[in-house]
């Protein structure tokens, strides 16, 4: 298979068919060039833009099915969840504070959205009469914030760390989530769907993990629980080719040999039997439920991982031109013992082994100077920015205003809850600001509210990859919205609705029922 | 009137009258000192432990009852709020998890509360036929939050900073909040009060402010938002006799003529005339709402007031046997600026003045240094730490470590939402924990979760003079309990219920109407 480019920076193209029943609003709708609804779904309903998949052998192909049927569970009685997109209807919001973007103030506006598309937005705007309808008064319509990093088996283990760094956090990894079955892989993904979407967030790149290894039904476990919860999601089976013990200086020798026998039994599969799941996962799964649902590759921490084994990760990536995720200086242990690995920084020696590019995304970036700064900004890298989690396991304050005025695209993430005990990404937009501003005097560089916003809507679709259909509220975006109360307690005051923002009433997922679990929302 | 002793440390002691009807639970409930249940309110039902009133003139004594029956709101159609507690009767909360203290594991209990106080704790308690009955289950049963350090008429002016330090928010106070109308005090009060209750919070320290100077008429409309909202107050005005363009050293000076003459213009009253304006409060107010409203006095910051001034005040609440609170470096601007006025630091200016003491309250103090920590510790003064309000404007990270380690009483605080968005104390818990996780890699001083927790409770008891009454799950205490769902999405582990735990389901304040709007309660 020939190397395809990655998606960022280069849009699927659509041909434009607005739908001729959409009335009263023509004129606005008028050259939407990434409308593209075609008929889909059982029920003859329009259904949502998807991309063709790879061909599929029979086993994949009937896999693949039942992720995109959703109409199973492993255990017990459970009524299955729907995993399917069912084929949006016309969803009319109306009446709401329509905050289009970052750095856009907010004002009063309709959005109409046809099938996975917002197709107009504007004053009074009309619809069919089998329209869903949507009430937004005295609430504001956002973009659906984008969690640039999070990582789906964390949801089980909230709350159970406290006080420890990173490194001791990670070692304990096995005692919390070795040898899970997918069915628990697909409820803790599903757990930290649904806290997403509840928290008006819409889109995440999740680098979920199976101890020892990932395996075929660990993917798709989690697959099918974005699938099943209407999030849309980038899934990057993280992984590694050498042990914690190995790349932490000196941990493996201080050991005893019987635990060192002990650690051993616990290596991972090798570097090519684990990148043959991560490949076979993307053969089976990558751009499934509707396209909503895509894989990546996540080499987890680079130092965890051998040079051969990054290179291999990066050609698995580009041939089937998706993202490359990774753990990237998050601690000091980190940065200092690739430092004294590598003889330069792990920013650099990424670079080197050739990660570093408009598909890359690195994660935390806390322990960067300013010549990696200029690496990450000058390959056109993405940083995720985790704020909670650098502060909850005491990585240290990323320098974010750096990169951003070194043009580096800086996305927000709310990390595992693990390591952060939420996944609340209004709560990431509050610590990324309130960090900022004990980082440094230097005030010019403190995070504004509209700067943070940016950084959880077009930062994070840029970062996944979407740059071109996420992070607004504007036609042609793919639909992702969230709504919030302006009347509230807790919210802000209309003139700055961002900097004490919180709480989120209802949260329109990229799916239909998502929308319509909202109680003020109808089922198409 | 004779000097009277803080009430810190030095409880007020009531003969025990356990009631009668109390069943299945004598032996438990035994030998409770601090049960003193009298008849009281219209109905005849128990009343609640009230101190006895200083002697009232007329007018004094007429004021005092129409906060105390709370049966008007100033203008329009508004119905009026209930003042006054009513009375509650017996309430049995039921199979919660009681968290008893912030040191304590959560272990399964019922809570049975006679008035305002707790008369037992343990398993399997009984109560009378027509007590109020509240099922906890699956719910942590917490003692109610105290929030040591708020100002009452931020909560109109919320989410309108950004990226300024506290200089320039102070100076826009004029702006935001000269010349409000006793109602609107009253309407900005109660909206924190609500939101505090409604977040696990039933008592505050509450710096409210009027600019000029504080009314009696605005110091009555903050007691009677308190006393409405059934949230357990100690309402100190904030006050001060001079201006601020005359402490920022160079300030006054900076101004052209007509503005300087403007600023002349807003100089607030006389200093004796503030204090006398306190002194009615004191009055007219103090243990008043049977004894859950008391007041305070509060010289606001020390740098923007006269040595004179501060020493009245602290005669002013000696004589009424109360609490001083002030703020004390909170910025690097006050902690320079006073070093440069005092030619020595803040707090040993304060401790030679004769201010610091066990009824001392310093809110922030982020600019102390080890002489300082051990002058607010050996004088057994408390420090109000409040986290989100030091990082939204650039306060910097307060020493909390160091100043538990000396052995000084740390409360927690929200400060007023101007500048920090929110009255939310898990909110506080979780920034206080992660804060101090980022100031210094010296991993012993980091908080845990526990030692934030016991802050919010132990501490902020002992700071409001209340260490002997409130801040437990435990019989003697007043009630003040707060419980939350320890199975939804946001809660943590059972294991580790306050690390990641945010979202309060309901809050049962000090009142039993406060208790009754919880959808499952039922009011007695």
């Amino acid at each position: 298979m020939g190397r395809r480019q990655c998606r960022r920076g280069r849009p699927h193209r659509h041909e434009a068919q607005p739908r001729g029943h959409l009335r009263g609003d023509e004129g606005r709708v008028g050259s939407v060039q990434e409308v593209h609804l075609r008929r889909g779904g059982d029920e003859g309903r329009p259904g949502l833009l998807r991309a063709e998949p790879p061909p599929l052998d029979d086993r994949a192909a009937q896999q693949r099915a039942q992720v995109q049927a959703g109409a199973r569970r492993r255990r017990g009685g459970h009524q299955p969840v729907r995993a399917e997109i069912t084929g949006a209807a016309v969803l009319l919001i109306t009446d709401g504070q329509v905050l289009a973007a970052g750095d856009a103030p907010p004002a009063p506006a309709d959005v109409l959205v046809d099938g996975d598309r917002i197709v107009a937005v504007g004053p009074g705007l009309t619809a069919p009469p089998d329209a869903t309808r949507l009430d937004a008064t005295g609430k504001l319509v956002v973009p659906g914030l984008i969690n640039a990093h999070t990582h789906a088996h964390n949801n089980l283990i909230k709350g159970v760390a406290d006080s420890v760094t990173l490194e001791p956090f990670l070692n304990t990894g096995p005692a919390m989530y070795l040898g899970r079955t997918p069915e628990e892989q697909y409820l803790s993904a599903l757990l930290g769907a649904v806290e997403m979407v509840k928290t008006g967030c819409t889109s995440a790149y999740d680098l979920f993990m199976a101890l020892p290894s990932p395996s075929i039904e660990s993917v798709e476990a989690v697959v099918r629980a974005y699938a099943d919860a209407g999030v849309r999601a980038l899934v990057a089976p993280a992984v590694a080719d050498l042990l914690f013990y190995e790349w932490v200086p000196g941990l493996m020798d201080a050991l005893p040999d019987d635990l060192r026998k002990e650690v051993e039994r616990r290596r991972p599969a090798s570097g090519p039997d684990i990148l043959k799941v991560v490949r076979e996962g993307l053969l089976r799964f990558h751009d499934t439920a509707g396209g909503r649902v895509r894989l990546a590759v996540a080499p987890t921490i680079p130092a965890q991982c051998t040079d051969d084994f990054l290179l291999a990760s990066r050609r698995l990536a580009d041939e089937f031109g998706v993202g490359l995720h990774t753990h990237l200086a998050e601690s000091k242990v980190q940065a200092l013992s690739g430092r004294r690995r590598y003889g330069r920084s792990l920013t650099r020696h990424l670079h080197d082994v050739g990660i570093l590019g408009p598909c890359f995304t690195a994660a935390h970036a806390v322990w960067l100077d300013a010549d990696d700064i200029a690496l990450m900004a000058d390959t056109g890298s993405s940083v995720a920015h985790n704020p909670a989690s650098n502060m909850k396991v005491a990585s240290g304050i990323a320098p974010v205003a750096e990169m951003l005025a070194r043009g580096v695209n800086v996305a927000l993430g709310t990390d595992g809850s693990g390591a952060s005990d939420n996944q609340n990404m209004f709560e990431a937009l509050r610590f990324a600001a309130l960090l900022s501003k004990v980082r440094s005097p230097d005030y010019p560089g403190w995070l504004t509210a509209e700067q943070t916003l940016r950084m959880a809507t077009t930062g994070g679709a840029h970062a996944l990859g979407l740059g071109d259909r996420l992070g607004q509220v504007a036609r042609t975006s793919t639909r992702s919205i969230s709504a919030r109360s302006t009347t509230r307690r807790d919210s802000s005051s209309s003139a700055k609705p961002v900097a004490g923002s919180r709480r989120c009433w209802w949260a329109a997922a990229s799916s239909s029922r998502a929308a319509a679990s909202s109680p003020s929302t109808r089922p198409s």
